[in-house]
């Protein structure tokens, strides 16, 4: 099958160079015939274009494959693509968490299939193990360590007791993170990716307003006082429906430190499925990277040359909303006793512990967490949280 | 399509618990025509026959799913099966491991189906993956936590200080383990896994003749001892694969305290793979039970129904000898310093700990050990040994 790279960056260089090793596996069905590039910059193959035209308008062309990221105009150009009846494959989860249900009904209508396992924890098989799991059980509930770059800050400051500043500079020089980290340090890299995996676990449309809380405020301090508790806290993605309503949430969360969780080091990613009667399956694996995230990006073009079967149904309603359960938070701020009362009236417990004090909050649900952290953001804007693992 | 049940135990039980629920997923496809039950043995079901030969003659079975364990009737039930032109599925490891070529080749004379996902790891899509991964990189290695007996009982005796008998009685119990436990504590079971794995991810015949040393001698003093070095042991199945060699071995082995493999609790397993271009990825799950072992034989079914692709080549040939790399073993044992140094020359370090001692060996390949530790145990039946991770 003839594919084109839109976009040659990080992976498109990583599927490039798989794709062009001589090999004796299935991948030497496949040949990349175009790779766009932007508009003035230098055609250094011969198989270079800056038009996104000629790609759609050669019938010759099969699979076009989304790897420039951003959601202009990656979004644009797959619409095009599936409506020009080409397969599309994307490693975009921005795209792919804001526009899932319209892409899918968009490949379903032109008859053509729409990929994105390398959208949500990269090297990971996680979408087709979800579509897999689906096909016998309900799935009660999917979490885990979606994000490779806070895993490597929290790894680095519990390993090597570095503050949040020198991990993330650390983080930063390996390529794990962005010059600007936002996206990945609050939550919204992982947010998205799991608005895709409750939409496919689920069967539903992505949930909107998932509470997120990330590790942009994390301390040394909060790091060494988890730790004289035996716990390690990790940035948690984490949903599970019951009934007709489902929970939802990006927040960090204490694990024991005698557990999978707790163990999972560098830069990995951990994903964690629970269904009715396989049980728990985890999968662990890089979640990111050039070479990782370009085999996730041509397994899905294997399947599409296997014509392996796709259902997404999208057919139930859930209530997402988060007051299906309470659990312990703990709560890290230099707010005073009585404003903090004034927010969060239910204090159970008060330690110091280093230069700081963190007051555990009992039977909270994830809603007021994270609605009253808003307000204690706005007195100290440095305030970290985070809830125990054993509750949920 | 229509499924003839060879075999009527758990595993049985399950799938046909699964079958019959109904649902709204893929398995609505699946209709169980015939149960194969012993002969003599009370036809509860209207389904249930005593003779193989009419569930081979029936024209509308499609797939003969064989969970009857052991070695004979089921190699010659599946054969005969294969040769009828019936797609098959087994979850029995014992029959893979030791006909493995002549299976494969059979089905595909005839033109059908050889699934065998629940023989090896059980509700972990292991057999899977490593076709999978294979589509693309080159597999290096190949390892983990093969057995969840075994794993039951070594996290026994770490968290609740049970020596072995207690843990195994514990397991016993809880029907993780046979009366006669000899198959897992000898790591039997596992090498019929390693041997499987080994065959489909490098392409080649099942290694036989594999070093296998297994849990059956390990003391509460060992635990309390490789704990206050901060290390777990854990039962291992391993292999890798370096040019035309390859090396193949079942041993405890140390791990650090804060690792994924030392943090398995329960019986759960770990299946390992380490690619060219996808790096390491780790499956955890459960190995065995009712419903997970079902649920993997289930999958097969749809991959039937599916018409999924399986390439089988067994084309390489490796030279499978134990002599590529050396690490350090740990042995205790009450021989004497003169009668062991006979053995094994190089003693490093002798530790007292508790009652015993425990002596270092370092650069010593698997060979020479579990060749050593046969003479050990003639001098001394209790003996144990475990190799330390950070080596291999």
């Amino acid at each position: 099958m003839n594919v084109a790279l839109l976009g040659y960056g990080t992976v498109g260089h990583g599927i490039h160079e798989i794709l062009s090793r001589s090999c004796d596996t299935d991948i030497s069905t496949l040949q990349i015939t175009h790779i766009l590039i932007r508009k003035g910059k230098e055609n250094i193959l011969p198989i270079m274009c800056d038009d996104i035209q000629d790609i759609l308008n050669d019938d010759e062309v099969d699979i076009v494959v989304e790897v420039m990221g951003g959601l202009q105009p990656a979004y644009s150009y797959i619409m095009r693509a599936l409506k020009a009846h080409k397969h599309v494959v994307t490693a975009n989860k921005a795209v792919v968490a804001k526009h899932f249900r319209e892409l899918l009904e968009t490949a379903q209508e032109n008859n053509v299939k729409f990929m994105f396992e390398a959208s949500t924890v990269g090297g990971i098989p996680w979408i087709q193990s979800i579509q897999k799991v689906k096909r016998i059980d309900h799935i009660y509930s999917i979490k885990g360590i979606f994000n490779g770059t806070t895993n490597y800050i929290l790894d680095q400051m519990l390993k090597k007791s570095s503050t949040f500043e020198v991990a993330l500079q650390k983080a930063q020089e390996l390529g794990y993170a962005e010059r600007d980290p936002s996206a990945d340090i609050d939550g919204i890299d992982i947010r998205n990716k799991l608005m895709i995996s409750v939409a496919l676990a689920f069967d539903t449309n992505p949930p909107e307003d998932i509470d997120t809380f990330g590790i942009r405020t994390i301390q040394k301090n909060d790091m060494e006082y988890f730790k004289s508790l035996d716990k390690v806290v990790k940035l948690i993605a984490y949903s599970r429906i019951h009934h007709d309503t489902g929970e939802c949430v990006v927040e960090p969360i204490l694990y024991p430190i005698q557990s999978v969780e707790a163990n999972v080091p560098d830069n990995f990613n951990l994903a964690c499925i629970y269904g009715e009667t396989i049980g728990e399956l985890k999968f662990y694996g890089q979640g990111a990277g050039k070479l990782p995230t370009a085999n996730a990006v041509i397994q899905d073009m294997l399947d599409i040359v296997e014509d392996k079967q796709q259902v997404f149904k999208m057919s139930r309603k859930y209530h997402f909303y988060n007051n299906m359960n309470s659990k312990t938070y703990i709560i890290r701020c230099s707010v005073s006793n009585h404003e903090f009362e004034k927010i969060f009236p239910n204090v159970e417990q008060r330690v110091f512990y280093g230069k700081h004090i963190y007051r555990y909050i009992k039977n909270m649900t994830t809603t007021q967490a994270h609605f009253g952290m808003k307000k204690i953001r706005e007195l100290d804007s440095t305030a970290f949280m985070a809830s125990i693992k054993e509750s949920i």
